[in-house]
Order: structure tokens, then C-alpha cells, then sequence
């Protein structure tokens, strides 16, 4: 059985049962075996991460800065295995996906993260002269990630966004790896250790956990000594862990579910359906679907290019070729979700089924439904399918549209794509408002499935697509001020200070003085 | 009975029961009556916030300045009928409390936000020019504000920070008045209205309602076309809403208790333990006691005079004048607490029990404890005793008052009192540093009563202080981000951004391009 990464050490669990991954691609377990923790496990990391935070409390953003750093390197020195390790236990493609986008794209976290630690930008270092107090951001206490299945590298429990952003804000990180690539996870967490090891960082700066009964996983997100948590996944799991974080006053991020609506306008529509139906299948189906911001509902009005439109995204699904899904928990989950659709009325336009591979699969599925019946049934039509499925909802007019987009819950993007000439505007004017409510990122004429590290970027959005629409899980430094506490110092003498705060200051950050 | 304020006309409550405020000064009811307002009402208020919201989010920064502005002459203008119903609702002291502190701070809380909404700076506008990306903060829906019993104005449900900050981001607000001064809140409400319909604001910009039983209100700050909620009152209640909106995925601010533990180092006790006595029972008695940041716990190291300073303290305690309190809930409350106090072990030093005035009153009481016994039963020992109550913790050395510190929970602000000489600097490298935790504020040298708007201000702190370490109720414009929505624009069109957002932007925000 595979040993955890506690305090330090990898050591034996204190294991209270264990598994094993698949390989999607054969359905097959993996050889090795890895232990579910036990509290005694949780406990012993909760202790080491207090420690480690103290530590990391005093130092320098550039020691953590270097840290983050030889982290980066070491992926980048053995991406090889990454990739293999990744490809095994996800069945994502080595080439693009793992190892010419997803790796380069969480290395690039981790040194935007870094060069955030460094030079303070998230800190908000404000100075009251006239009253002698000042503010800024510090670190907030241990961090619990929960990373998801679909990006084991860019949004890994010990290599990705969210493990740069706590990292960066001076917190230590408790990985909980995701059960469905935990070889993936181990290799980093070694890297990680690695490096944290050879730049000096206290014991517990990562540790790694593989799983834990429900129980325990929600008295580790409450426990006193946690700061907070990170999770992306299921809705089902994150609302249990997110009932108990706020119970004991916790602040945990989630990132729970999002079906991403596109409007096409009936003028866009009119003057380009031919080459909308490729870019909209194109981006429904890349990685077979499997990206948070993959376009779960295309919204429409009636009228005859309409049907051409539709006739020709359903030719596209059912002739393109069906990819693997990343575990056999995706492939039930979608056809539970499939079922649910078809149940609430949506009419299957292709697909449905399970796929031809040996792999994990679903055939590609779109289904089709009415506004009237949507808006009959909303919350149940907005099931979000996670995986190469789409739902087509045809209003009568753009007021029926509206009330579609008025219906919606939070999400985390919504695109609504518009003539060129200015014909769709009156539709537009009378849509974005709706929508921009919904959404935490609002595109124009332009798929959503593309989630650039910008700082302007908000990979976020009103419940349940994220649990407070104020925060982005993507973009630096903003994500990192999730991890962080707002503190204030009133009359404490200067050398007490951090040193951000001081009046001897001379570093990078930009210092709000008033 | 008196009417709520609904959709912009004053109007009778769909009324489930009724109440009167009370004279503290006197324990007699008010002649007002107010209603208890049934969910219809607050359906109504929905409705009516949700339209008005949708149209302030096209408003520009100017006109909801406008509006804040007016308001704040209108209440000076008005400042004698303020101060009166307010005397005769809370028996704050008219002069200089009402009049000349709490008044100014609330019309100076209520411009500094109309500077915010004028220069954009709490929106945070970021533009990725090479991703043509870009992003800003936006209101997030409408606030309902539930105010507190101690600040009539400045934390005031219609004037107060909350409420200030909340329009300043652009959102409708819904305030729910406090119980205790329901005729105040009225003349803030209808000072509110004139103001707004005079500068052109939509009707359901600032509402107003008395009183709710329970279920409503857990079904008001859950509400789905709720953005958020800022509450500030009792833990018991407060944790009720917090509930209700944590499962709703509806952000809630929250302030709570906190008992702002001050620590008077040996050294510093022994050069000045007078002046120190003199300080703290002033901080501690004035009004009554009755501040969020009232030091309610004393920490200190056994020795010779430290026994000393507790017995002047004893003594000024004993000998001051016994202030009246907000209300009978007061009374009883800060009784219940004291009995809690008692039952725990602590030994009354003086007081307890009621006061002599004809007015809701108890005794200045002084409790002491030893840290050990502390530590023995920190949870309840740290129960808040809102009111003209302290309790002494003495410590046997500073290893001990270190511990009796980590058993803290959140605390809005903490305090370390040492020698000039640095004499106590080794006490205090060991104790801050798990004092910092603990605490939004953290002083030297320096009573937490006063609470300065300043930008670098936290009011806030961990739980059960407030609901996230990571916001202040205190400060512009770090209280406006709270009711804030983080909203990102990729590749929307020019004209169709916020005006914030475009190339032709010239206003005075500070804007991050990169």
C-alpha cells in the first residue's frame, strides 16, 4: 500500500480501508494500492500544517517565491512521468493535452504565483498615516485542496490553482488527492517535498492524504487549526463538505457544477450557422467534453435557419469520433444525467447510450427541448451533464429567451454570440443584463472552453457554480486573496510590523498610503 | 400602527403581530406601534429590490454618489429629531454620543462612500489588453441589512455601514430595522426616500421593515432573488440567518461577539499599572459598555503588582456611575452571561447583579479567573458579557498566557500593552504571533473602543467575530467589496462593457492594465 505524505515523511496510513485507480481506457484497476485515511491521519496533518503556517508567517515572499519555483522545475524535469502516470489514470491525451498544455499551463501557475508571492501584489498593504493604522492581506491557515478529476495537473490537489494560490498567501496545503488519479498526485506531492525540502520550507508545507470516509473529510474541512479549503468536484460531495465548513465558520471555495449557456442570436445564426455549428461542436466535444466551462445548454430562437443549425451540430455530434471518459464514475454520472433529461422531456436529437470503445465512453448526445417545457421544469433541465452531451433550448422569441436566462442558477460563463452588423443588438440588450447576473464571465462570440491565467480572468460565479461570486479560482493574484485575512495593525510599533507595513519599506509592492 | 416602506410608498404592513419600543431610561413602552411584517411583505420588497437593482446596475457611479450625498445633508439637516427619538429609544447620552460623535461619523461614513461610487475605486478594474480580457467588481444583488442594537446610526439598518456600502456598490437596500429603535430607523428610512426620489433613484432603492418571526427571515436572506446579507447583532440569531444563507449559496456578513482581549505585559504593569488601570476601566465602562470592541477580557501575569492594578481597577469599576443599558434584552442577556461566568468558576470581584438605576441597569462587575482554570474551560469562560462587565485572567507566566490566548476563538480585535523600554519584547514576540491569529485588529499600546473609518481599518475577524477573516464592516473601500460581485468580460464588444471597463475611459479609476 502506498504510503502518505505527513510531516514530512511518507509513512504508512493509518488506513481504514483502500483502492485502486482504473485506467478509463480498459476499465481496468491499476496496480497500485492506496490506503483511505483514517482521522488519525488528518490529525497528525492538521498539527504539522499549523506549524508549518507559524513557520511561514515569518518568512519572506521570496523564500516561498523560491520555493514555488523549484516546484515548477522539478515538473518541468520530469514531465515525462507526469504525463505517463497522467495519461494512465486519465486517459487524456499525452500530446497536446498533458504535456504541451496542461503542464506548461500549471507550471505558468506556479511561477505567476510566485512572482506574486514575491513581490505583494495581493497583500493590499495599506498605511493610515494621520491614525497609525495599517492593513494588508496575510496568509489565513492551512488549506485542505480537493482537486477535481478532469485537469490532474492544472487543478491537481498538489500542483494546481488552487495549491499555488494557498501556497502563495504563506499557507501550507493539505492535498486530498482525487481518488481517480492518485499515482498522478503522489508524484507531485514528491516534487513537491522535493523542492520544499531543498529551499529550506518547514515539514508540513504539502502533505498528501488519498481518501477518507465522509466523516472524516468533513471534520477535517471544520477543525479548528484549518484555514480553509479548496474543493472542485461533485456537487453532491462539495455541498456536505461546504455545510460542515460553514457550520464551524470556515471559508471554503467550491466549484461545484456549471452547464455555461451560448445563445446564438437569430441574425449570427442567419449569416454563419455553417461555421457556428463547427466552433460550437468543436468546443462541445474537446476532451470529450470533460471541462468545467464546456457548453452544457445552447439557447436559440425559432425560425428555419434555426433547424439547418441544428440539424447540422447533430450531424457533427453523431459523426465525430466518441472520446474516453475519465473514470467509470463520469460515464454513470452522465447517463444518470442523460436520464434525468430525458425524463424532464428533452427529445434526443443523437447519442445516448454507451459509446463503442473499450474505454469509458457515452455516445456523443444532444438533446432537444423547447422553452415552454424548459421553463415548465427549469431546475431539472438544467442538470448539468458533465461530459460530450449538450441540451438545445429553442425559445419562440428573445422575451422567452430572457425568461430562459432569468430561470438559470449561477454559473461560470455565459456567451451569447451576435451579428456583426448590429442586427442582433436590440436582442442582445434585452439578454446580457439577464445573463451578466448568472455568470461570473460573460463572452461575446467566442466559446467558453478556454480558461486563460489572466488577472482579469474570474473562473467563478454565483452559487452553485462557486459558493461566493466574489472570488476566482483562475487569475493571479486574485485567486490567492481567497486564501487570505484581512489584518489590521492600530498603533503597533514599527519594527513589529510586517515588514510590507514598515516605514523602512522599499520592496516591489505598490502601497496604498493615505 | 406605523407603515413599512414598500416599493417606495409608506404603506400598511401585511401584519402578523405587532411590538412597541421601549424607553430604556424608564422601562416603559413607546407609544409607536410597529408592525411584525408576514412574508408577503418581504416578497414585495424582493420584487421591488430586484427592479431596482437591475436599474442602478446601469447607473452611473455619479448618480448613486448623488444620492449618498443627499442623504447625508438630509440627515444633518435633521440631526435634532434624529438625536431625540434616538435619546429616547437607546438612552445613548444626546450630547456628545448622538450628536456630536455618532452623527458625523455616520454622514462622514455615508460621503466617503459617495466618493467611492464616484471614483470607481472599490471596482478594482483590470484589463488584459493581449487577452482582451477584462474585469471589474459590480453590486451583487440586493442587501438586506439587519442593524444592531448599539449603534442607532453609524450601524444603523437605513444609514449606517452596511447600508452605506451596499449602495455604494450599486445594490437596493432592504433594511430590517433593529427592535430596540424602530422610530429611529424610520426617520433614517424617510429621510432615505426623500432623498432618493429626489435624486432620481428607483423606488425600491432603500426599503424598510420592523420586524419578522423567524421563518420569514430565514426565508428573506435565502431568498433567491437576494445578493446578500449584512447582520450584526446576537450570535444566536445571527448563526439562524447565517444557516439559512450558507445553504442558500447567498453570501452573509456577519458580527457576532467578541470579547477583545487586552494584554497588559509584566514590565509595562510595573512602570505604569495606574495609568493602566485608569485607561482600561474607562474604556471599559464608557457607554456602558456596550461597544463591539468593549475589552471584555484582561489578560495578565501573577505578580505583585499586577495584584495591585486589579484592585484599582476593582475600585474604579465599584466606584464609577452605573450606566444605563440599550434594553431589557441587554439586561438580561449580560445578566445570563454573568451567571454563565459564575457557574464556570470565575470569582465576582465586584458587582453583579442589578444596578440602582430606575433604568435597565447591572452593576459594573469584575470578574477574575485564574488561566488555569481558564484553560480548563475556555469555551464557556469566553462567553461574551455584552455590557459594563469584564473578566481578569491571570496567567502564571507567560508560557501560560500564551496558551490561554491559542484557546481563543475569533476575536474582532486583541491587544498587547508593554514597556516603552523593551523590557516586555521577549513576552511579546511570544504571545502576538498567536494574538495576530485570533484577531481582524491587533493594537499596541491602545484601548480597541475606538474604530476609525479608515481605509486601513478591519472591523472584522475570524469566527465567530464574523462569518470571513478576509472582510471589514469598517473602512472604504475595503466595505464595499463585501456586496460586490467579481465580474470578468472576454472579448465583449466595446460599447456593450461597463464604461469603467473601455478604451475611452478617462474617469478618475485607477485602472490595471496589463
Amino acid at each position: 500500500m502506498q504510503p502518505v505524505l505527513i510531516a514530512g515523511e511518507w509513512r504508512d496510513a493509518d488506513a481504514t480501508g483502500e483502492f485502486q485507480a482504473e485506467n478509463p481506457s480498459t476499465r481496468e484497476a491499476l496496480p497500485d494500492v492506496y490506503p483511505v485515511s483514517s482521522w488519525a491521519d488528518c490529525d497528525a496533518a492538521l498539527d504539522s500544517a499549523a506549524e508549518a503556517f507559524a513557520a511561514m508567517q515569518e518568512m519572506s515572499g521570496d523564500q516561498i517565491a523560491a520555493f514555488l519555483e523549484a516546484f515548477a522545475d522539478a515538473i518541468e524535469a520530469n514531465a515525462e512521468a507526469l504525463v505517463d502516470m497522467a495519461f494512465l489514470e486519465t486517459a487524456l491525451p499525452k500530446s497536446p493535452r498533458l504535456a504541451d498544455v496542461e503542464l506548461p499551463r500549471t507550471t505558468g501557475q506556479l511561477r505567476q504565483a510566485a512572482a506574486a508571492a514575491r513581490d505583494g501584489s495581493w497583500r493590499q498593504p495599506t498605511i493610515d498615516q494621520a491614525n497609525n493604522i495599517r492593513s494588508c492581506y496575510n496568509g489565513m491557515g492551512p488549506v485542505c485542496v480537493f482537486g477535481p478529476n478532469n485537469f490532474p495537473f492544472a487543478f491537481g490537489s498538489a500542483s494546481g490553482g488552487d495549491f499555488a494560490a494557498a501556497i502563495a498567501a504563506g499557507n501550507p496545503v493539505i492535498a486530498k488527492a482525487n481518488s481517480s488519479h492518485p499515482g498522478t498526485t503522489r508524484i507531485f506531492a514528491e516534487l513537491a517535498k522535493q523542492a520544499a525540502d531543498a529551499t529550506g520550507m518547514p515539514a508540513g508545507t504539502v502533505q498528501l492524504i488519498y481518501r477518507t470516509n465522509h466523516t472524516v473529510g468533513l471534520q477535517l474541512v471544520g477543525d479548528s487549526r484549518m484555514g480553509a479549503t479548496g474543493y472542485t468536484g461533485s456537487q453532491g460531495a462539495g455541498l456536505r463538505l461546504k455545510a460542515a465548513a460553514d457550520e464551524a465558520g470556515k471559508p471554503i471555495y467550491l466549484e461545484l457544477s456549471s452547464i455555461n449557456p451560448v445563445v446564438f442570436l437569430p441574425q449570427v445564426i442567419e449569416q454563419k450557422w455553417q461555421d457556428l455549428a463547427e466552433e460550437f461542436a468543436g468546443s462541445c466535444l474537446m476532451g470529450t467534453g470533460q471541462f468545467c466551462t464546456n457548453p452544457g445548454m445552447v439557447l436559440l430562437v425559432e425560425g428555419e435557419t434555426t433547424e439547418s443549425f441544428i440539424e447540422e451540430i447533430t450531424q457533427r455530434f453523431d459523426g465525430a469520433a466518441v472520446g474516453t471518459l475519465l473514470s467509470g464514475s463520469v460515464e454513470r454520472s452522465l447517463a444518470e444525467s442523460h436520464e434525468v433529461l430525458s425524463g424532464a422531456g428533452a427529445e434526443v436529437l443523437c447519442g445516448t447510450g454507451a459509446g463503442s470503445g473499450t474505454g469509458y465512453c457515452q455516445a456523443n448526445t444532444l438533446f432537444r427541448v423547447s422553452a415552454t417545457k424548459f421553463l415548465h421544469d427549469p431546475e431539472t433541465l438544467q442538470t448539468e451533464a458533465f461530459g460530450n452531451s449538450s441540451l438545445v433550448v429553442v425559445a419562440k422569441d428573445v422575451d422567452q429567451a430572457a425568461e430562459v436566462l432569468g430561470s438559470l442558477e449561477g454559473n461560470l460563463t455565459g456567451c451569447i454570440y451576435s451579428a456583426e452588423d448590429g442586427s442582433d443588438d436590440e436582442a442582445y440588450d434585452a439578454l446580457a443584463p439577464v445573463l451578466r447576473q448568472k455568470v461570473g464571465r460573460l463572452l461575446n462570440d467566442k466559446m467558453p472552453t478556454g480558461v486563460a491565467v489572466s488577472p482579469a480572468m474570474n473562473h467563478g460565479g454565483p452559487f452553485p457554480a462557486t459558493g461566493h461570486p466574489g472570488f476566482t479560482a483562475v487569475g493571479i493574484p486574485a485567486a490567492v486573496i481567497r486564501f487570505a485575512a484581512l489584518h489590521s495593525y492600530d498603533n503597533v510599533r514599527d519594527h513589529r510590523l510586517p515588514e510590507i507595513l514598515r516605514e523602512s519599506y522599499s520592496g516591489p509592492a505598490q502601497r496604498n498610503v493615505c
